[in-house]
């Protein structure tokens, strides 16, 4: 992914207590491995809440809408029902028009890492062509954040 | 539910075959209970399809929604992976300003009812005003189908 | 629904706070009403908490599963993107084998109904075989938490 | 992904058409990017269909459960509400004990990708201890289908 900028965005980083729902969890009784987007995607609206401005509601008051355009996901260890797991969401800076996070998901009984995975998010206008520059909110929003 | 008028729209009917899918199935080996309303959906969206006029795009471009304001759904048997049913949907007339259906989803194996259930769904308009009045679209299909 | 006894039952009853989810909502920009399902069944599921001994790994251990086998839903106001909710799950006791439940589901910033609702659960053993009688386990919970 | 053998396998590849559906359709008006997970998987088990013997059924049979541990996307162009789309899902030999597949998504109505991706399956056992070596019936599921 993104070369990092080792500066401030290490700290750029949050963390969300989940628990394994019944719906989840599939017949081989662990959460079905389609579930972790949605738990990538928790750990970015927490932290679009954390560090103000990159909410998807941001993103739309701007005028521009952020898809995934890329996902990994590793699967490590399962979380089964009634686990309880955390989201840590880490933001991955880059001077490109676009939003890269890490993320890892432990299991809070032990801390055991059950998934890591990675998203990257263009811009795209209201008629979903893409933005080869970055927008000005998020230029403002790294401002106040990053740099 | 409604009264129904017993003429034409006894054919006003529509059948769908799905097949079970991995991540419909719950820790139980039966498909998770919420998924039928999706299937559901399915049939209806189906139903939309075949009478011409009535699907989600449809009602959109006349400037209106019909949310779901009501559902009720009863499980007779469990469906299990790879199965395959077949869903039933059913349009109740009525004079009001409502579309309402009833689903009977089968195993298609042995044609064993899987499940019933009903929805009713209003108008709104796109303030998400109720509208107490049938929108003409809505009087024009029925016009076609049903009289 | 079942007669109720009017008793100590009334204090039966939990709330649990949700926020709507990006990936919960539709394209009308409201929570997609199949989405109260797994809402209700997070209240069932934090029920399960607070009243120990009712979860559905209680049941299990039971050596029984308590599946839905009707459901009725209301939809009032729509939930949007961000906000909060509270799901209010009702314990509704009755002498024979089954398990009710009643759900309100109240925007947190006005207190608003989004949306109601009623399930009823059964028992069955391993086999999937109906229970005409209250297993022991549930006869048990009801005379710590009822009686 | 895995070195491929350039011999038979080229024919492991089947083609599921699916249309999106409502439920599928996310506020942004395109199918919500967690839902290619799940047609991912319809190829992988419309795969277990054609090619005999890799079905989820076939591998519990077995003794075994085959999980997802790694997983990559990329999306290209979204698709909308009622699209039809083709869902491409080829196998990728390896000698190791693991499963891999390639999957392309595209549009039916222009051909145009919609999204690709990877997914790679291990075998564990009942106790999900990881399998270092491929079990029986997978080499003579190999042997039927590659070699």
């Amino acid at each position: 992914m993104a070369h990092r900028k080792k500066s401030k965005e290490a700290a750029l980083c949050c963390e969300q207590t989940i628990r394994v729902r019944f719906s989840e969890v599939d017949s081989m009784q662990v959460v079905w491995h389609g579930e972790y987007m949605r738990y990538f995607e928790d750990g970015r609206e927490e932290f679009g809440r954390r560090y103000r401005g990159l909410g998807y509601d941001d993103i739309a008051r701007s005028g521009f809408l952020a898809p995934v355009v890329d996902a990994t996901l590793q699967f490590k260890r399962p979380l089964r029902m009634n686990d309880e797991a955390v989201i840590e969401t880490r933001y991955i800076d880059s001077e490109a028009a676009k939003i890269c996070f890490e993320y890892t998901i432990r299991r809070s009984s032990d801390g055991e890492i059950s998934a890591t995975g990675t998203t990257m998010q263009v811009f795209v206008d209201q008629n979903y062509e893409l933005c080869l520059l970055q927008p000005e909110f998020f230029s403002e929003w790294r401002n106040r954040w990053i740099k």
